[in-house]
């Protein structure tokens, strides 16, 4: 009866919560002039192979064959590899803004905020170079957080350009090491920055270099940048970089610039960025980030033969309302779509069940109780629904004519004219 | 760059039509009173294991393994398993009316209105028996038809012991031969009366039964009805289904009950109906049925070992949307969400930016070229997504702090104060 490991069920109070997010963050979306694409779960392998890395493709994504089939399939791993995908078949006129909240795979041990069955909402430019997208990504991270009420979350920004320029081509730290450096120091936010040394010798770095590591990834915002530019601005993606990141610091409006920290501990698991990187977090509960994305100028390429650029982010809605829900911010108090129950007494089911469908037809959405149960079980049912307006309507009610309203909220009880019903119902109800 | 095999990219202006189709038909579902339940796409295996039959088991159910995996995985192949699965898990309070606009797999041979990946609407009331749920059902397929301007629907209405008492138990077809006799009958609005005929013959019947079959088959409506109740009365089956769909029929409003035509040649494929059953068909394009469904009163019992009886029913919507698109009541005329672009000429980027993050922040949807492209470039973008308003600055505009607003339906042209530009358009967009 349990649905896979790592999938879930959701019951209508939750299922509501969630639509109404959804809904909220789509609208944010579309403010930024972005418009939705569908792409089918189901992706053949040879799509996804080779774009996220070792781990993914042999402990993470879903990959199999049917029994009858000869080719070998996917569940998508992302939105991002299956929009390129998508993009290079469609051709679609730049610049491209495009975005989707959808189910997406990844066979990972099950905890908090993390599910093998899990949503992403995702929006991309493909076809922009400038900071203005850079910026606009971040705009929208922070919109949406504001939507939301959230008020303890920060915007980690960094560039991959300035890690590759510091780390790789200034202080020389090449192939497998390099890597290890960048898991570590991606921890700092988690261990702290004496776990860090610590960690970094393990990986075999002399005192030299762990100071200048360390020297500079506890910097934050502009500190970093202006450590950066004295120490290794002759470097070009030294230069490249801490210019994109000015430039988008002084684009921000002065409301999401304060969210907005540089931060060079910020590396980013997958393979494909290219320049602007971010996360966005809050700092409790320890839920680990809520959004993160960045600029991948050469994954289109993989599928069109053409350099183009694009920056996107994606918005992990999981751990959006999972942390929420535990602040306070959603709650699952919404248990129905139903409007109105209509509530039969004595021998009148036939009688309610009409006006039940006339009031459908009429735009509200009633319950009836189908089973014609009596009084106190099709109570315990609004009850438990929480559904607010009752139509009650017992024997001498049909003899008169007449109805008995009931607000469960305010209390109200009132007795209306059966004909004069809608009317009364469309002034109250809106 | 191609997606699998019978599965799909929505582009926006198909994603945009979908998504205001499904909104249309959840709404109906929420006027009747149900709520949305979301199960996993990825199902274990043994939760789908001996629901369908034999075909679905061993061609067309998505099933497999992953590499890393012990157990078997499926993807769901419809709404209705999960949601006994889902209702064993939560033992929801009777009765329990949820609906789910979601994706299915089947791996069968694509044709128009046939994918591997699909979307089924599907509504069902778990725990009423009696005929009144039935009707809920019928009138929710003859409201979405309505909503959507279809006119040339009909909802063909049987019931499954009506054809047992008949066939099985008064003509004594059994076993493996009334397998046949269905899979035949159930063809006769594609093949006619005389095809059916001789392939009842090459089944093996004789022509005393091969007539008593047609004769009865052929009949519509009252007729059916009456006939059955006849000939074949004193079977207790055929007693209790006649009253059944007698009782439906006096239920039905006179709207829908016109559409509504009870035919014995209905028999649907599924092995878990036990009672009414029904299809809408169109009379073109020809496409199959567009919706179908019935009771299931066993099937909740093989998750919770409880008698509870089900009917509920499913919207076809890939077919209900290929067939709109080609009767012309669905039409592809959305292709963007924006509903203003802020054009920029000459040295205004920076100005014209600011704007459209203002226009966001109002609520409006909101398009600016961030590839800082010319004036024509710009408005090829507009043209082609086809967005109605624009806003207008060039560098004089910006010395004399106005904009030019632009209705590209209405053609009007004017213009307006910057700083009363919010205003302005608050007026003329609504």
């Amino acid at each position: 009866m349990q649905p896979p490991r790592g999938t879930r069920d959701f019951p209508p109070e939750i299922a509501i919560l969630r639509k109404d997010i959804f809904t909220k963050i789509e609208k944010i979306f579309q403010k930024f002039g972005f418009d939705p694409v569908i792409t089918p779960i189901v992706e053949y392998w040879e799509t996804l192979k080779g774009k996220y890395g070792d781990e993914a493709e042999n402990k993470l994504i879903w990959r199999f064959k049917l029994p009858y089939s000869k080719k070998e399939y996917a569940l998508r791993y992302d939105h991002t590899v299956p929009l390129a995908r998508f993009f290079a078949r469609f051709q679609s006129k730049l610049p491209f803004k495009r975005y989707v909240i959808d189910r997406v795979y990844r066979y990972e041990e099950p905890q908090k905020g993390r599910y093998r069955e899990f949503w992403q909402a995702d929006f991309d430019i493909i076809g922009s170079r400038g900071s203005e997208s850079d910026v606009e990504i971040i705009l929208i991270v922070d919109t949406v957080f504001k939507e939301f009420n959230f008020d303890n979350y920060k915007i980690k920004v960094n560039d991959r350009r300035l890690l590759r320029g510091i780390f790789e081509e200034e202080l020389k730290l090449h192939d497998n090491l390099i890597l290890h450096v960048y898991r570590v120091i991606d921890k700092l936010d988690k261990i702290g920055i004496d776990e860090v040394k610590k960690e970094l010798k393990e990986v075999g770095l002399n005192a030299e270099k762990i100071d200048k590591i360390t020297d500079i990834i506890t910097l934050r915002g502009n500190e970093v940048l202006e450590e950066a530019e004295r120490k290794y601005g002759k470097n070009q993606n030294v230069e490249i970089s801490v210019d994109n990141l000015r430039c988008i610091l002084d684009l921000l409006p002065g409301r999401t610039r304060k969210r907005v920290e540089i931060d060079l501990s910020l590396v980013r698991g997958l393979d494909y960025y290219t320049g602007m990187i971010y996360e966005a977090i809050v700092d409790k509960p320890k839920i680990g980030s809520l959004s993160g994305g960045g600029r991948y100028d050469n994954l289109i390429r993989l599928f069109t033969k053409k350099n183009i650029p694009a920056v996107g982010g994606s918005i992990g809605v999981e751990r959006l309302i999972d942390a929420g829900l535990e602040l306070g911010v959603f709650k699952l108090d919404k248990k129905t779509y139903t409007q109105i129950a209509v509530i039969y007494i004595g021998n009148t089911f036939k009688d309610a069940w009409e006006i039940a469908n006339k009031l459908r037809k009429e735009g509200f959405n009633t319950y009836i109780d189908l089973m014609k149960r009596n009084f106190k079980k099709q109570m315990e049912y609004v009850v438990e629904k929480d559904i607010r307006y009752l139509i009650i309507i017992g024997e001498k009610d049909l003899k008169e004519e007449k109805v008995t309203f009931q607000d469960r909220i305010t209390k109200e009880r009132i007795r209306v004219e059966s004909k004069k019903l809608i009317e009364f119902l469309k002034e109250k109800i809106k």
